[in-house]
């Protein structure tokens, strides 16, 4: 495999290439995620912005406060690095970014600019156009999102180790509950499990997440359980509940790791299940294979989407079919595209999401679990590994 | 203490007597702290937006994906709770977040409406603004800030849990690195620490963060370690790296409990150091003393910046001096206000920042405690209370 900052040269290169053919002649990326693929700068924490900027002919320019100049001159690809602000002896050009912005951009007289319109806010936008001149702001994403959708040979490598660790801290919460111990003691032991993996065999990639404009993500490695109920609420914070004789349990684990996830789910049965819980767990697994029968290059999205649905129709599920039954995965948790209706995407080799049909009802719980898969040549390979049929837990 | 109802039903209270001083009709709230401080509702993952419908005179109007619905009717203050896209069997009243606020906002016929202007994308509010005729946008955030800053009972007491968390995953964090753990090992083992102690003394409150458009952090955690010129980079994650005698290392924490944060942060010294550290970390503590010696309502808040700025000069750092020596915590692990030049606002009861004052370099490394402390009614107490003067361990 080649080093990061060969692949991340190439995206940069396929990117200019993008904006050549729709004919903008400059962009400025903010969103954390978006710096990062292009520049290999993650802050971590976010609360002093990062921007990009990124023409068609020229070196890309990253703009960082002086606070993160050290850092960003260890891991950016580019070696064109300027400052805003006043921290330490870090080379200032001004002392804001909107600033600074102001000086990169005048000399180049742009009428028409590109930015990420879903991510930047009004303030900013307004106060760049006002300032500048920019007649006309196009939107960034649809270039790039073609761009993310399909992995590279590094960030495949990232996401096999993501779900190394997805699977560690699944099966140890999934352990830690069989042992008795409440969901919020379980996911604590899940974690740690991960980083115990993470800081022996892959601390040579970092764990950190991508900051919002307040805070930041030090560590991205999540278990978390849902119980019962719990599970129709999608997600939140693992309680102090034991999972008891009867119970329906959902064990969970994000992780990232070089900047890329992985996600692993696993529904848990807890001694015997009443009937309506026993039909959902048979109609999920029912539903993912009729989605893993169908997984190569070639087919539609929606087409996986719709086969899932038909299942849990054909089982009395009708009135509570999910919206979606897996989205991308790659720099966010939650990536472009949605395995979903209107999706007429194909599945074409190295794209990589999350194959997870579920239900949930407030009534009795839900049944659902998770598998990060990558599309091969002519089929696929999924990339988490745990058992995938009927998983059993004794009572607490 | 009041149950956490009572006390957001008064910060809407609060709120809502502030819009109408400012003759605003109406307000919509998306960022996911703002959509919290004033329903109590934490998604977790925020891929589906969450939004908080505000007028002077109405019950407040929470606008969730169908995916949140059952979820947030756990966690509201307001049972006003409509739902958009489509999930389950969750009532929906549109397709898309855009068309259900379309539907909302229509029949009250807004022209001045207030966003928050430095988070909302320009793609979000132009739609909003053009379907229904809005001319006027107001940015909401100057009402919601001050507010903010004034700490209730319950969230202090968040912050106090908070604190408690952290002290011991610095400390925890500490230990390990004095044992000759790499950096990556100890914060395993401070942030194991942490949760350990959340789950068997605080889980009733939520260690869940807020989410970004793309993810969510089930988990907020932290501990992470820096050492000699990594002190340089603020944040990082932490490394294979095991501090050895005469280097100089940082070790800190974050944790939110039920939404709110603390910080601590500590540098060590390891085994003998060299002269520059040694003088650093002696300018870092005098910085320390000299703000708070003077913490206290009615202080400004520039002026404690000035005076541990005063104790660098006096000591040889004049040329990397910080931008700011603390900063606000909360909802964010970094609030409005910064104790920062320019900041002419005047300490108050109830308010909690950071005290921070560090100076680092690329050479050399660095030095900075930092502690969360609430301000009383003539003085201030630390919530952070691990030892505060020089640390040492031995070498690795």
């Amino acid at each position: 495999m080649e080093t990061i900052k060969t692949y991340v040269k190439r995206r940069i290169e396929k990117f200019q290439t993008a904006l050549k053919e729709a004919d903008i002649p400059g962009a400025l990326l903010a969103k954390p995620e978006d710096v990062f693929y292009l520049s290999n700068f993650n802050p971590v924490l976010n609360s002093h912005p990062v921007y990009l900027l990124i023409q068609p002919e020229e070196e890309p320019c990253l703009l960082v406060h002086c606070l993160r100049y050290n850092h960003a001159r260890e891991e950016s690809v580019t070696d064109n690095i300027r400052c805003y602000a006043k921290w330490g002896d870090a080379p200032s050009m001004a002392p804001t970014a909107d600033e600074a912005i102001e000086k990169l951009l005048i000399p180049r007289k742009f009428r028409r600019f590109a930015f990420e319109m879903d991510y930047v806010s009004v303030n900013f936008h307004r106060g760049i156009c006002k300032r500048l001149g920019i007649e006309e702001s196009i939107d960034v994403t649809p270039l790039l999102n073609p761009l993310k959708i399909i992995k590279d040979p590094w960030e495949i490598d990232c996401i096999r180790g993501a779900a190394a660790l997805v699977d560690r801290g699944v099966e140890r919460t999934i352990e830690a509950l069989d042992q008795g111990l409440s969901e919020a003691e379980a996911c604590t032991e899940g974690q740690y499990s991960m980083r115990k993996l993470w800081s022996s065999k892959y601390s040579d990639r970092e764990v950190s997440g991508f900051g919002t404009s307040e805070g930041g993500m030090i560590d991205s490695l999540f278990a978390w359980s849902l119980t019962n109920e719990h599970i129709a609420y999608g997600t939140d914070c693992p309680r102090k509940i034991v999972p008891e004789s009867g119970d329906i349990s959902l064990s969970m684990a994000w992780a990232s790791l070089g900047g890329y996830h992985a996600e692993n789910e696993r529904s848990l049965q807890v001694g015997i299940l009443i009937e309506t819980r026993e039909n959902a767990y048979e109609a999920m697994l029912a539903a993912r294979k009729s989605i893993f029968d169908r997984l190569k290059p070639g087919v539609i999205f929606e087409d996986l989407y719709a086969a899932a649905i038909e299942e849990f129709k054909s089982r009395g599920f009708e009135d509570i079919i999910p919206g979606r039954v897996g989205h991308g995965v790659g720099l966010s948790a939650h990536e472009f595209p949605s395995v979903a209706p209107g999706n007429k995407l194909a599945l074409e080799k190295n794209m990589i999401f999350t194959v997870e049909p579920g239900i949930m009802d407030l009534k009795w719980g839900g049944a659902r679990h998770s598998d990060t898969v990558l599309i091969t040549d002519d089929g696929y390979e999924s990339l988490t590994q745990l058992p995938n049929g009927k998983i059993s837990i004794k009572a607490g």
